[in-house]
């Protein structure tokens, strides 16, 4: 850890940042008024929002440890830079979608970014029924702008070797995905927790070697398949929404990865969502139009992706992989290509997204769509219908041709009755 | 360029030398008295072979240009140093299989290393019809722990993502690859030339989109899938044997990617070699003995690769990919995970093969085997059957399931007059 480093306090924070530019920009310079709150509620790091007399900011500082855990479990401080670069090329690639960035300070593991006061985490409006306008567009349009931009259909190759230089050095957020998504779900892990009750599926989960296998295949692709750079944690408690507009946060996971690993993140999170629904609503009409709507969510997003990801193959494709003075120079068309790269995209999302509806209930961090479930049977039995219905997915990751077929399968799982 | 920088010339060689103990070591100090020959005949450096009173030595250095061009294609002098850091690798993989490491200069981009003066570049002997015995065995098994120790099968993945990181900077001698390998055979580029006559086979070539867009889906994993380290440029060319031992040389392209690209390049010109043989063999029962030795080498290479990968998998799986915890702990086979990676690395091999039987008959950097045919025409009838062969290897890549289909399909080729 840096030597100069220093967590802030909330008495410390307004006289360290008073004489950041950037910062008073934002909120003036009578820091001796400022109003400092800490609203960090996530599993890593300090985030507070700072009011002062011109405007309101978030300061987010990397701890040296995992909060939610605490410091028995060091993580470096340098993740803060990954973000900050996630964050500009987020920002790049597709403007508007992360909270503008005003001031960056490596040692201190700190950024300063825009206060998003209006906007909630998703996740808490998706448990308290809350529909978003064009929350499939926005998401999906974003997944494909970053999964395109970030490769090498469109970076100069040269650009993009120097980012995937840089991002491998996020190893230990990295290893934490490895672990805790990847292969802590398929055996008894130290750090696994599980709502009582789900032994009889979690043993079919474990004695599945086909599955586990698959799955395994998948985390070659996570550590290896450098083809884009990826969010790395695109679940809901990473969005942002106001009824009308959506941001995406917390890039600290970024890596470069497979094209289809946020997309499937997201996916396995509106899932996990639509399955916890009936503990959420008050009753079948409400549970109904509500887990429709997340149905709908799951196919907008995926025909924004697959929209956004043609559009810019079609038009902005000039980087080195399936160059146009292979096809369109010839009078050929690059139609099967483009539906080779987005089937391997969709395949790889598939995957990742019955695993990651597996980690969730298995591996060490769980999600509140169930967790704020209070009757332990029931969420045991909704837990069992996403465990199962993750593991028909990464068994027929290759089978499962598009969104329809997706959503058919959280119809009918929705539908069993297994504990 | 380095400032500090000068290549090396047959008359100031010793003086420059004679400083350096791990030199005078091998050769002895009387520099005044050391036999200097220029042997280099490869496409990019200069190769000096210094005999002493103690002994001989081989001086490989950088030039700052293509040799094969001139210093109208500027090229790092790095290069160097990403092939000082293959060589080491590899013996520490495959102890023995390189040539010993004395001396690495990074400013001068130069290494010293030992002489192989009993052993000959393998593609000669191939057009001589020399046979060596054990090759398949000794490629097949290198290949194997290349593919195996590279890879989170083996490293801790910390080490294995610094390694990423490193060899990603060798991105000039990546690019070559990209260009000249995966995509120029497929238009008309600048630097392509071909044999005469060739042109109704390039037109089925260039005219088949769905074969092109496989070969550029297998670039997509040339520069994303950094599974291992390979050697990068495993061809007949790299490969130096007596009748009896096999060394591998010249890594400088080496590279983190797919763990079947070194064995899909090796076999692509063994099966060069195979097609060229009616044009260097005395007589049809000389051409049928050597070729069927040929493709006994092809199938010893696989197998070995296959029997090696397979030992290692079940012996020295320490990564994080498919971990014991997740299998033999649980009283579970990962029988089927391993099958499933070998049958991609199989695939992506044959894909790889297809493309490099391509490349060196329509790219720049062609191969002796069939430059040394001074017949046009039947230089062209057999560069024909080895392309039509390439283009079905890319296009059936994952449906030809083992080394006697391959060899098989080399058969039927062989047989075709096509041109």
């Amino acid at each position: 850890m840096n030597k100069n480093y220093s967590a802030l306090t909330l008495e410390e924070l307004p006289k360290r940042l008073s004489q950041i530019s950037a910062i008073t920009d934002q909120i003036g310079t009578n820091f001796s008024e400022w109003n400092v709150t800490e609203v960090g509620d996530g599993n890593l790091n300090l985030v507070f929002i700072v009011i002062g007399s011109k405007g309101k900011i978030v300061i987010k500082q990397a701890l040296p440890y995992v909060r939610v855990v605490g410091d028995s479990w060091p993580l470096t401080l340098e993740r803060a830079y990954f973000e900050y670069n996630a964050l500009i090329r987020q920002e790049d690639r597709d403007p508007g979608i992360v909270p503008s960035v005003f001031h960056f300070d490596r040692e201190q593991g700190l950024i300063a970014m825009e206060c998003l006061d209006s906007h909630k985490i998703l996740r808490g409006k998706l448990i308290a029924g809350e529909q978003v306008e064009n929350l499939g567009d926005v998401i999906g349009k974003h997944c494909a702008r970053l999964a395109f931009k970030g490769s090498d259909l469109f970076m100069d190759t040269k650009d993009k070797k120097h980012d995937v230089s840089l991002f491998q050095k996020n190893l230990e957020l990295m290893s934490i995905t490895e672990n805790l998504v990847f292969t802590d779900p398929y055996f008894d892990a130290k750090m696994n927790n599980n709502t009582k009750g789900l032994d009889p599926i979690i043993k079919i989960i474990r004695d599945d070697v086909t599955m586990k296998s698959r799955a395994q295949l998948m985390l070659l692709k996570f550590t290896s398949n450098t083809e884009t750079m990826c969010h790395g944690d695109l679940h809901s408690g990473s969005i942002m929404c106001t009824d009308t507009d959506t941001k995406v946060i917390d890039p600290e996971f970024a890596f470069y990865g497979p094209m289809g690993f946020d997309l499937g993140m997201n996916i396995a999170n509106y899932l996990m969502a639509f399955f916890s629904q009936p503990a959420h609503r008050q009753n079948s009409t409400e549970i109904d139009s509500f887990q429709n709507w997340i149905l709908k969510v799951i196919e907008e997003t995926i025909q924004a992706f697959i929209d956004e990801f043609s559009n810019l193959w079609h038009n902005n494709r000039q980087g080195i992989l399936f160059p146009k003075c292979l096809f369109e120079d010839q009078d050929q068309s690059s139609q099967f290509a483009l539906n080779s790269v987005i089937k391997n995209i969709w395949s790889d999302a598939v995957s990742v997204c019955g695993i990651e509806m597996h980690r969730r209930c298995l591996s060490l961090a769980h999600n509140a769509d169930f967790e704020q479930i209070e009757d332990l049977s029931f969420r045991a039995k909704l837990e069992a219908r996403n465990l199962l219905m993750g593991r028909e997915l990464i068994l027929n990751s290759d089978k499962i041709k598009d969104a329809s077929d997706l959503t058919s399968l959280a119809i009918k799982f929705n539908e069993r009755n297994i504990l």
